[in-house]
């Protein structure tokens, strides 16, 4: 039996879960919180109970060193030694790393190598790998990558239409994210219909504050809605997802915005926020829906929009789907956007809702079609973090 | 009996079709090219034949001056008074003009409050407008509008998830060209399938130089794929269509390019050019694959990619499709893109394309597909210029 640990850290973050594996089972989970601040906030689950600490963590060593230390302090582990594998989700693998590898030097220098692909999110994944190499330096260390599972898109869906001159100098291409999501929904969706995810051809609807969908043909990514960035693709709580480009460039003459500017205007004030000027939480969207704010009904219309659009593409590349898989936030809580986007596949793909049990059902994994449904509807909470501990153990050997 | 005459004038163009009204009989058309220079040309058809003068024409007037004279001159009038309507191309109608207006000042002043919209296109109309009120003061003017058909989309077709003041500013929305040609192959398909207009769903898609796709319910437009302008939705000729919008800015920071320049690689250096490095012409793309070149086979295949991800995404949106049209000089005729973008709309939508007819059929009316395909295929040259003098005839008692 291994102890595997799988984290994910960010500029000033870090949550970790350690699991048994092969059981799988969970032992703890936790957050280290505005690390670098002096009411930085620890906080782990010791049976079942969280505890919270707030307290000075000037950085991400600290941060891992105080959460190793809880480990043992709590008897989830006995020595730190039982750990023998560190998962770290690892933002931008570019067009370098097409599966989760052991980290060495040469690793490290090539992921680094790709920080201009993704500017805040890869060095805070080296920082986090940093500093648990630091406190952890016997164990085998992994990096998972959230592009990884796209790499198998076929050229057709990555390459733009722009001079290929931007693919050759600058890799500029399609990427897609949120890959350990939809390669974990969608292998479990294969699961859960008794079938071999060869023989299927599933839609995976992550749909979370950051949103994407990929059409999954035989367990493999071949097109997914986020692009070179992640701002691409259907509307999301904050950010645009596509629209016209020649917007981008009319804005900033209007505006006098620079390039900087105007990437903040489409990844923080557009998306659900943008449109309802109310929030760009699906929850509030919803309440205010419930009271009949026009606004908020609009940005429910535009978001289910861009949802049967990209689905319905999907299902054309696919030439067909067995299943269509709502999972993240709204996908696997927001029970009136679900109902709208399957009402509105209804006519073209057969899909039949079962409204009543998609109407009480949260967070858990279920069919929510009827049988006489064309396509299976599946409600599946996504585990990126399970999915890192898995590609971990896997390679421990390596 | 009445004679009616189509106009699309562009910046230095000014194209031209009499119609003899309401049988619909083409009496002559032509062109004039390179307005403003001494070596302009006027082109005109009489008798099957084309008449070709090269001359010096200063201005849009002059040149109206020249075709009107030459009607009379070879006779396919008798007097300028049997012209008792002209119908404009006018591009741009924003929010204002949703079907075709007969021109009064107030309309003038409105269409003119529209150019920053279309800052090429309106002025060439206007111009265009003016030099035949000068040369038929007494005949009928009225303006259609390639984004009038796209009117009747539903707000979450047509709302970008952007700040909302974008589009109470800027009227930044959606509003779709080609606007005049999907009515046309729509309607005509309607006809040709033995159906009311009403009770059709049709995916008309106008391929050529630019490209667009519409959604067509009942007879109304409910989506479609030019955006903000008409560098959206699908690869064209030399335009990129949709893109993951923060290329825009990371390639402006990268190559140091302003606004305007950036525009000019997405409208003018992207597109089947772009991708190829070969032409923006399709018919050189499809030699190209023919002898086996990669570049041109990826252009194909990514061009391919975006059109059935489009068509699939409106078949969604419509609840199903009895019927895809393709016009457009490729969708007339490149056999070889229809060929391919029905083989991968076969297994979702049920599809079948007669192939052998497929290959031999170029701009001519034709069902495409076999009887067995569950839904149809067809094959509609457009007709811009009819669908002008159809609704300039129309409005002739207003």
């Amino acid at each position: 039996m291994s102890k595997i640990i799988s984290v994910n850290a960010g500029s000033s973050s870090l949550k970790f879960q350690l699991f048994e594996m092969p059981s799988e089972t969970v032992l703890t989970s936790g957050i280290v919180e505005k690390i670098g601040f002096e009411d930085a906030m620890f906080t782990i689950k010791v049976d079942g109970e969280k505890i919270k600490k707030t307290l000075p963590i000037p950085d991400h060593t600290k941060a891992v060193a105080l959460l190793l230390e809880a480990l043992v302090e709590y008897k989830i582990v006995n020595s730190l030694d039982e750990i023998v594998g560190a998962g770290h989700r690892a933002v931008h693998g570019g067009e370098i790393f097409k599966e989760s590898v052991p980290v060495t030097d040469d690793v490290v220098a090539k992921f680094a190598s790709l920080n201009d692909l993704a500017p805040l999110h890869n060095p805070a994944g080296l920082v986090g790998y940093n500093a648990f190499k630091e406190n952890l330096p016997s164990c085998k260390h992994v990096f998972v990558f959230d592009t990884a599972f796209h790499q198998t898109m076929p050229k057709e869906s990555y390459i733009y239409a722009l001079p290929m001159r931007y693919y050759d100098e600058y890799k500029i291409r399609r990427y897609g994210f949120h890959g350990t999501s939809h390669k974990y929904v969608s292998l479990r969706c294969a699961e859960l219909m008794n079938k071999d995810v060869k023989d299927t051809k599933i839609i995976t609807c992550h749909l979370g504050n950051g949103a994407s969908i990929t059409a999954v043909d035989g367990g493999k990514s071949i097109n997914t809605s986020m692009g070179f960035t992640p701002l691409a693709g259907v509307m999301m709580g904050t950010r645009c997802g596509d629209i016209d480009p020649a917007i981008v460039t009319y804005v900033m003459k209007k505006e006098g915005l620079t390039p900087d500017e105007m990437d903040t205007v489409m990844n923080k004030q557009s998306g659900m926020l943008g449109v309802s000027g109310i929030s760009s939480d699906a929850r509030d969207i919803e309440d205010a829906c419930k009271e009949g704010n026009e606004s908020a009904i609009l940005t429910t219309e535009v978001y289910v929009n861009r949802v049967i659009n990209t689905v319905g593409g999907y299902y054309a590349q696919l030439g067909g789907a067995d299943a269509i898989v709502f999972t993240g936030g709204i996908g696997e809580n927001d029970t009136n956007i679900r109902r709208l986007v399957c009402e509105r596949l209804k006519d073209a793909f057969g899909i039949v809702l079962d409204e009543e049990l998609n109407a009480k059902s949260r967070g858990k994994e279920l069919l929510l079609s009827k049988p006489e449904s064309k396509v299976q509807v599946w409600l599946i909470p996504t585990n990126e973090e399970l999915m890192i501990a898995r590609d971990t153990f896997a390679l421990l050997g390596e």
